[in-house]
């Protein structure tokens, strides 16, 4: 099966917390491909990255860093599929890094997440919303997950 | 037509500023809705117009709000479509708007985009790539937006 | 005894803390209800909640929330009952949670204190004042309260 | 008639943003006195002011200040009546102001509001909110504030 | 031996820290009194003191405080001698401890110094410096002090 | 008459704030020197004025800087003197100006006022009540000065 | 004559501060190539221009930009020369343009310059002070512009 | 061998951060010279270094400080060599070491690298990249390095 999702992040330190996302995919059925792709140490590996992944059918871009957090930005102004920036945690306690991933300049938008292991999470939650719009058993399965939320905070009170 | 995007505001002062990402739709033919709907002063407004908007065909809710900037995450709890936050500019300079827009928890996401102007656009931007995935002739737009967004470039150094 | 304080939290992480809380109130005798809310995960159920306690003699609503923290001005829009919003240590020290608790729009305020535990703490002592506008026996308490604070503290140079 | 609410603040200059919370005090037929008494430059005029106020039937304290902001928390220090800190704008924005008024020690809680114009306005709603509490007319009002509000919004979108 | 620095704090929890600078004036054989002292729990003992202070030749005030960090203002408010604030480490990193000790507005200076120990250190030696001013020994054993610290780097380097 | 404060500045437009201070030196009989010396652009003279004016009876140096403002720590390096940093207003709202002047390393104090034309006047106080501590005429006219800021608070309440 | 810098932007918004840089550069002799390249619109002729320039005999690039200021690290990604940063004031004050071109991974360095127009200057100084290192004649210039700048801070003071 | 590069730190604590960067050097077969120089605790030793180290070959220093981090700066100041900052991490993250260290006035620049370890090794490379510049052997290995960054992440990916 083709990956729908890739998710890249920018050095092998962030693997733990961007597999969250991977997770999470892979219990709503989607299939993923996990890279680490440097735009800083590898910039041509990112450039052919993304050429292939968009014939290959990929249809939307996760991508994880942390400091000067160029990844998401560098592999949105090379497509025009949607890119979900995830902010690593830093130094700086992950301002450098989504300041980095936010502030992108018009026409090359970067949908920013929450810093870390949230945010890796909810880029995939994110990218099943963007997915399930033309795919109505996601859309189902993503309305049960609402339920399930509520259920569980219903459960945390009894 | 009905609106395929929603573009709400939590204040009228936001007006201005959110058109810009309505210029950018109605140029990519793309129809939506521009409402004031402020999550703190009209909470039962929201709660209908999201539930009104999924059922008329609303496919991504492009939310701007400022200072402690509640109504993406808000529209977000309430629904499993793609919602956009823009963070608008405040006495802070817009960095209460955005923590408060960005930090979502687990499980439900919203795509932030920079602050003020630039992301308003943004917005636009990022829904046209997300309603882009299943329509073919988006994409083509979208396409020949990049390539004039090099060109410009290009113009300006000659 | 019909809770005169809810304490709601939007994390059952958030629980150790915000029972410090709830000690306090029982040290001054007030009644109080704790629960888990979340106001992303869980929205009608905070809207239940609201609803019932203003009918149930509910007097002042403490919301302890962290990151993009909605859930005491997610309160506030639904009820004229003052709420006490207690910003939760974050990743981010604490400065999102607390930005997007008190930076409220003009009619819909909520009452921050400090970050964390400190807060949790003042939570109740401000609701503890609230409700001693109309309990002599309250303000009585109060009073003994801060002279055994002055006490304390001049033992401690002993 | 004696001043239920006093609104203090600590230069002469916050007065413009001050008067802004003591007008809705006035719409909701709730007396105020509106004084500037500096926690730095006058230090026993606040204690005297302290001490009669609460003789006098003061109920709450609106305090504004900017920089070091130590009125609110001077006043706390000398009081078991509510105190609701108003962060005023500085030279950092408001962010040595509110920091300042929010993160007081435990047991001296200050009750503190949106930075600015927006928060003397809501330093007054609260203050309502409190005092409706034993003043069913007054809640009466703030019924029909909410309703207005929302109203508002809807006339908005017309 | 009457003391000549008043070293205060605004809790119990700052002593090690505050110590520090006790240490250095012992070093310097400079008399001082150490005492807890919080602005907020114990408004009348800081009046009190500071009143007998002067009285009784204290020369100096150094005001350890953290959070919303009172302490060496409400003394600075009450005295014409010099006082030095030292910012205590916070959940915010120190940050909310030095702009509401730094920030002090025009007529009552506050000599603030680094954040936590660094700062309880530096307060001893900016007093001393103070009292160098008329005690030309101890001019002399800060000019040896000079010339240690810099004998002390050179001896890092061999 | 040798000047007893020497008022330095890293830059010629930080004169007209500087020059705050000079003026209240001045209403309290307290000759100084103002100079514009660049610890980066001229650090030569920075370090022959230092050395002369300790020679020639300067009790105190006031530093103003801005952005990395290292014109007091570089000062303080050199002197037993103590020296006040006066961190000036920058694109950054002055926050590099104080933490450059603030975060001194233990054993070189810089005593840290307020930002911009607050922190020039309060050097001028700070500077005086030093003086004061060795000359009673000062300690009065200060208790007066003291006693003026009470005077104009309670006219502005009239 | 060959540029021997590379003065690029992001923006042809920051061609007035970037230009201050070019000046200095001229007045030291030294050509340079001015060119609006973003890093985001315009991937493919960065890529070009960076190929270009290295073969063409450029020998320092300077970059400035804003925001997600991504153009310095795309350039040093793909270039062995150094490249120098220069973040551009933005809504944020800058902070997102320095934290985004300062902090770069291992291998990849920036070397980053202060904010704004002194920081387009100053890329140039630090630019000169490289090439100076194999040309003695740009030395001796560069001594002199040490001598002036400390004669002007001595005639300020005349 | 006379060293090419100095590494200077303003604290001991701080060697075996800056020791990353000495090896680097080392592994590209630069000399350098390693030392403590404390501009606050030792600044003539610093003047004496600095003149010496231009004397006898230095053409690169590379200056690591933390807090009001003015190394670099004080470095400079008296030097028209290429002087490289790495900002430390500090008990603010880091904050005050870098804008103390970027935020230089117009004609005295600093490079400034990324905070702490990663800053430290970055300094290194950076350097190399300026002696590269007229050193073809140098560009060599820092064109293999670069392949080599390449590769070890293709290498993670397998």
């Amino acid at each position: 099966m083709k990956p729908v999702v890739a998710i890249l992040m920018g050095s092998d330190s962030d693997r733990t917390m961007m597999e969250e996302g991977a997770k999470i995919l892979e219990q709503f059925g989607i299939s993923c491909d996990v890279k680490v792709l440097s735009a800083h140490r590898s910039p041509k590996l990112v450039t052919e990255y993304v050429a292939n992944a968009e014939k290959n059918g990929t249809k939307v871009f996760i991508c994880g860093a942390g400091g000067a957090a160029h990844l998401a930005g560098v592999v949105a102004a090379q497509t025009i599929l949607p890119v979900i920036g995830v902010p690593m945690e830093s130094a700086l306690g992950g301002v450098d890094s989504f300041v980095s991933t936010l502030q992108m300049p018009a026409g090359v938008p970067v949908a920013t997440v929450a810093i870390g292991k949230t945010g890796a999470k909810n880029a995939a939650y994110l990218a099943i919303e963007i997915l399930a719009l033309s795919d109505s058993k996601l859309r189902e399965k993503l309305r049960e997950h609402k339920v399930e939320m509520e259920k569980a905070v219903r459960e945390k009170n009894k």
